[in-house]
């Protein structure tokens, strides 16, 4: 514990997170772990992938993996999922320990969390929530896949993929991921549920679960569920439209129903659950395009999902208008914005465009692979997506290195590296009372 | 002049702009133009990316226009140049007419400048500037180019090459631009300080003319003189680098001389010059995404640069470092940054973004390009560079016509039509005594 205290918070997170990854890949690197042996390389891009809940995958998982593999690949899921910084106070909490100002700081940080209030109350409600919808999830999936595979299979398959669907991994057990249930009405319902829900926010359930009506609601909950119906409905008009008379995706499709679920399960899926129920690769520019830009976007704060986060997307798109009708202050929904806020949605893109641009400009030196693809894979890493137009398997030891590194940072957020490099009596930001989390 | 008095500056800027591209897109479809009649389309293109000082050509220049057609050509890149509004005012002036305010702010408008003050002075020296500093390139190139071609086409060449030059067109008499001079050091030396000293800004040249010390520089012209040596250094190493190896570029060139000249050239000429002494197509796809992100970022403010200017950049740049290290306001060389600047420079930026990605979007969908060449073509007519990897002149219509729009919006700022749709009265903007130009 003496020598945890030498590090700052941010520090700490990324070391506990750095651990968890290592004994993830030891772990999938043992015999039984695996079908036949895979490579250190690929058992540490797994693990990484499952921890960061990204989905990427170098190898097929249900073909490579053991009942006991992917049960590993599953608790890195959820480790990854709820943030093992939760965990941690969790336990002690249990233990009886007292929680020390250094520790709540440290889960803070894991959950993008500003206020420091409430932090226990919030894991609590973390728990419940999380164990409650998966539960109720993997019942949903059940009644699918339990006349299918029969009564164990199924319910395991249900289970995972709730699993993995809540906390927006992207892992399935299917190497077309979602692709065979494409029309299926309750595997779509029951899946983008899921991932929507995990990756609106911890914060926004449990203030609509506490406060249930929308006049009363924060403000961020407002803009996140505004947001978030807006994004998904413009995502999916955009699929349609472009996907349309593609013969390789809608085009396939044998009604006008079952290409509105598609067309609505790859309008949500890149904000950052990363299941696909149509062939990515066969996707048309302009929608591949338009995904990378989803994708960077992401989901809410504290939640399951990666990107510069929709409110970042939303606090800047504001401050562009008020500052183009020449306003003095960011007004959104009759609360004074304060420039902290501004300057740290603005800090997060321009930090994200960063890693961003390195790790395309890398991989174009390393693979050779089209732009496109490369992009696409590079952002799906960052936005922990886990969507690929199929050069994950094919990347070099270089590639896969550069999309380990930025899996990992696009899970702990680009604050969070680059506050902890920074100097820690510097990190101090103040924030207002009404706020928006953007991280 | 009373119906001019209902638009405001921004908008009269940009009525004002496509009228010249009309009489310029007439004048080259008269018939000893040019040697073949070409399409309206193709001489509206032509006439855009002219008088954007863009370049980027669907018809070989040198072999589709007779004299009198490039002729045209060179007045409307002299007109984009220099700024049709500080011709006006020129005009007016000289005419003994009294300048008015509508007509100053048109004026600061079309220069991207904020104070009001010596608008009349600045644009003086921008006429002596911009004549003198032709006149010697035209000397220096015709050093080469006399012994070459004989009196009247070297001198016509050289003319020619360096009023482009100067007012960063990227328009050359060759096919192949410039590659023919690649190791010619007087060509290299002549073009390239012409093309940096019309791009890093009128204000910048005033300055170090009035000023002649480094510390006594106001500090835009020193974040523009460190930050173009910096960044040319840096693009002039990676394009080294990168394309040492490749037998396409570097590799075929003789010695470590000539390809020490080339990796200069294609280093400075993305931020927006737009000549090439190297196959752009040729190039590896690294250096192209760099020359991307350069295109993007651009010139200096109140030049014949496109982008979002190279002092945005660097206030966006310097305002993210001042938030991570806890700072309550942005200092840059001991002077305060406004928040109205930084915000100004977070507006040019993500309003150039939107219209990229607007633009690549809808390219993306109406050609049939590589998604690099279609990023790499609407970027450089985005920061008016004129560099293309090849698929200017196959473009349908459509993209053409999209094309003509980022010229238009590459040339006059993102800001400029921002402001024509905002509401007059609420474009003022108050700006602080020590500033940065970022538009
Ligand atoms: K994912
Ligand atoms: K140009």
């Amino acid at each position: 514990m003496k020598l945890l205290s030498k590090f700052t918070p941010p520090q700490l997170l990324i070391i506990i997170f750095a651990i968890s990854i290592m004994i993830g890949t030891i772990l999938l690197k043992l015999p039984f772990a695996t079908i036949e042996s895979i490579s250190w390389i690929n058992a540490l891009f797994t693990s990484t992938s499952a921890m960061t809940v990204t989905g990427l995958a170098v190898v097929d998982t249900a073909s490579s993996f053991t009942l006991f593999g992917e049960m590993i690949i599953l608790v890195l899921i959820q480790l990854g999922g709820l943030g093992i910084m939760s965990f941690a106070v969790l336990i002690a909490k249990i233990l009886g320990k007292k929680i020390g100002i250094k520790r709540r700081l440290l889960v803070q940080q894991s959950l993008n969390q500003n206020s420091f209030g409430g932090i226990l109350t919030l894991i609590k409600y973390l728990f419940i929530f999380s164990l409650t919808i998966e539960l109720v999830g993997t019942i949903l999936l059940s009644v699918v896949w339990i006349p299918e595979m029969g009564w164990i299979k199924g319910i395991y398959y249900s289970f995972f993929h709730a699993v993995s669907a809540f906390n927006n991994a992207g892992f399935a057990l299917w190497q077309d991921s979602l692709m065979g249930y494409v029309a299926n009405p309750i595997v779509n319902i029951g899946i983008t549920s899921l991932f929507i829900l995990g990756g609106i926010g911890f914060t926004v359930l449990v203030d609509i679960w506490r406060t249930r009506r929308f006049k009363k609601l924060a403000l961020h909950t407002k803009l996140m569920l505004v947001g978030t119906f807006t994004i998904n409905l413009a995502a999916m008009l955009v699929v349609f439209l472009l996907e349309y008379t593609n013969p390789d995706t809608l085009g396939s499709l044998a009604t006008l129903q079952d290409k509105l679920w598609a067309s609505y399960f790859q309008g949500v899926t890149p904000r950052t659950a990363g299941f696909n129920s149509l062939d990515i690769a066969s996707l048309r520019e302009p929608t591949l395009f338009f995904m990378i830009l989803l994708m960077f976007i992401g989901g809410g704060s504290a939640s399951t999902a990666g990107g510069i986060k929709l409110t970042s997307f939303i606090v800047i798109l504001f401050a562009v208008v008020s500052f183009l009708r020449g306003k003095e202050e960011l007004v959104i929904s009759k609360r004074a914005i304060k420039q902290s806020i501004i300057l740290r949605a603005l800090a997060i893109t321009f930090l994200g465009m960063l890693f961003l641009v390195a790790g395309v400009f890398i991989l174009s030196i390393t693979e050779k692979s089209p732009f496109l693809s490369i992009l696409f894979e590079v952002t799906s890493a960052f936005g922990t997506v886990g969507l690929s137009m199929g050069i994950t398997g094919s990347l070099t030891m270089a590639g896969k290195i550069v999309i380990i590194f930025i899996m990992v940072l696009g899970k702990l957020g680009p604050l969070t590296l680059a506050f902890s490099i920074a100097k820690p009596a510097r990190t101090k930001v103040k924030y207002p009372g009404e706020e928006i989390i953007t991280g």
